[in-house]
């Protein structure tokens, strides 16, 4: 078999051309991620982005674009959930040869579109995996299925706080302060109940314990460090996130003596999908 | 002595016109916070709200009239702190006789200012008192005086949760659902973790576990439950709030198994007003 694979998020696009042994033929990347398709024209975005690649290979696609605001609505797989039981769930793709892989939910209920691929393409068996982001994933994986997560919104609570709390009014820029960052983990470490620590970037400011333009990277600190403190683990967390994020959550986690692995979340996305089109098409070819 | 005790927050103006046998003369309030009193001019402001009264009775000033952003900033008297301690730490009114009574720090460091006046006018000796509000406090009381509080930013949470995050894109009104309330205390006295729990104001709505028109009774349920969690306590827990307020309050606690006890809070303030000026002026009467 031959396969298009698509990671078809909110904010970006990444496709991947894989020859019949698995091994990519070609990548493409494109900031269109699902709000910038308008009128639910999916189809028409697909071929603007990959039309030369439509050699009648199945598509398989990943990510929000199977959510409510997407292509077509994927129904959630019940965890815990493997390649098999993910592979089994996905719905038929509309007006091409393919199919959309569901996320995964939990009886929380909470619930992953897209990381469930990436996870799969890590290739772990057991261990704790953290996608950090605008709602960062902690995922529990046991014999290569994903057995419980849970979302925390460290990403968007730091956005919002940011820019619409009193919290930001101290602040001056965003600027990089590791010093400030570690003293934000270490607030949290202290104290892991986070509407109460909260304060203390505003308390801190006023007291110049932190100067106020170390103050986002204190929040940034105390946000990463109560995500921290609430998933504990004793062997390494795999990190799927960008170089920025790896940085920051690896400093938090040794706050905590704790150490973590870095992992590509391209490579992972593309070796997931890869993953779930051989149990769907390679029996056929 | 005679007093005019003024309660100048953010958003209010309370005043209070007593006696020399400390009994209410007159009351007068009126939504002239200092946020609404531009360049400067307090002076101005009270001239027109409290003109008629100035009879050369010395003016006692609590709340954030004290802060930077206030008349003149009133450094803050570190906790431990009674109405001694307060008292003592008083600075001058500019341009009229009176003084503005300073807020409280403590070492984590937190601040509070114009709730250690009413605190004070509680005349409670020891207990757990909790204004609720955009930034509630928790306050330790032993012997009369503030050895420890915590802020928690439960109001403002809402408030840009509901406003600017993801959260308030599921929810329909901000009508009063008490049983929406109440699944968003259970869901925190279950996990203490905002930053993850948080999410299930998003996932119990995709899922229909709450109604979309009681999400934002379901996210205020569980901002309330999670405050409530991290301050732990045997006795009653006494409240300084609104009506609305101390119902939600006294409905979280029961939760938890917890007593409540409302306390007026205007009442509270012209009380500890007076107590802190009986101790500047009552010796010279």
């Amino acid at each position: 078999m031959r396969l298009i694979g698509i990671d078809w998020g909110t904010s970006s696009f990444r496709a991947f051309r894989f020859a019949e042994d698995g091994s990519l033929l070609a990548t493409h990347s494109a900031a269109r991620g699902i709000l910038t398709v308008e009128g639910g024209k999916f189809a028409e975005a697909l071929q603007g982005e990959i039309g030369s690649w439509l050699d009648g290979s199945p598509l398989l696609l990943s990510g929000m674009i199977g959510s409510r605001q997407g292509w077509i609505e994927a129904p959630y797989c019940p965890a815990p959930a493997g390649a098999d039981e993910i592979a089994a769930a996905c719905i038929d793709l509309p007006g091409f040869s393919g199919h959309i892989v569901p996320g995964v939910s939990t009886v929380r209920p909470d619930v992953m579109r897209g990381e469930e691929t990436q996870i799969l393409g890590t290739g772990i068996q057991d261990g704790l995996i953290c996608t950090p982001g605008t709602h960062s994933k902690w995922v529990r994986v046991v014999g290569g299925r994903i057995v419980d997560f849970a979302t925390h919104m460290t990403g968007e609570l730091y956005a919002v706080l940011r820019q619409h709390s009193i919290l930001g009014r101290l602040m001056e820029g965003d600027g990089e302060d590791e010093g400030a960052f570690l003293a934000g983990v270490a607030t949290a470490k202290a104290d892991p109940a986070l509407g109460r620590t909260l304060f203390t970037a505003r308390s801190y400011g006023l007291f110049e314990k932190v100067p106020a333009s170390g103050l986002a990277s204190y929040l940034s600190g105390l946000l990463i460090g109560t995500e921290i403190a609430s998933e504990p683990g004793d062997g390494p967390v795999y990190l799927i996130a960008t170089p920025a994020l790896t940085k920051r959550y690896q400093a938090g986690l040794s706050v905590f003596g704790r150490t973590a692995q870095s992992i590509d979340g391209a490579d992972a996305a593309a070796k997931g999908l890869w993953a779930i089109g051989q149990r769907l098409y390679g029996r056929e070819g």
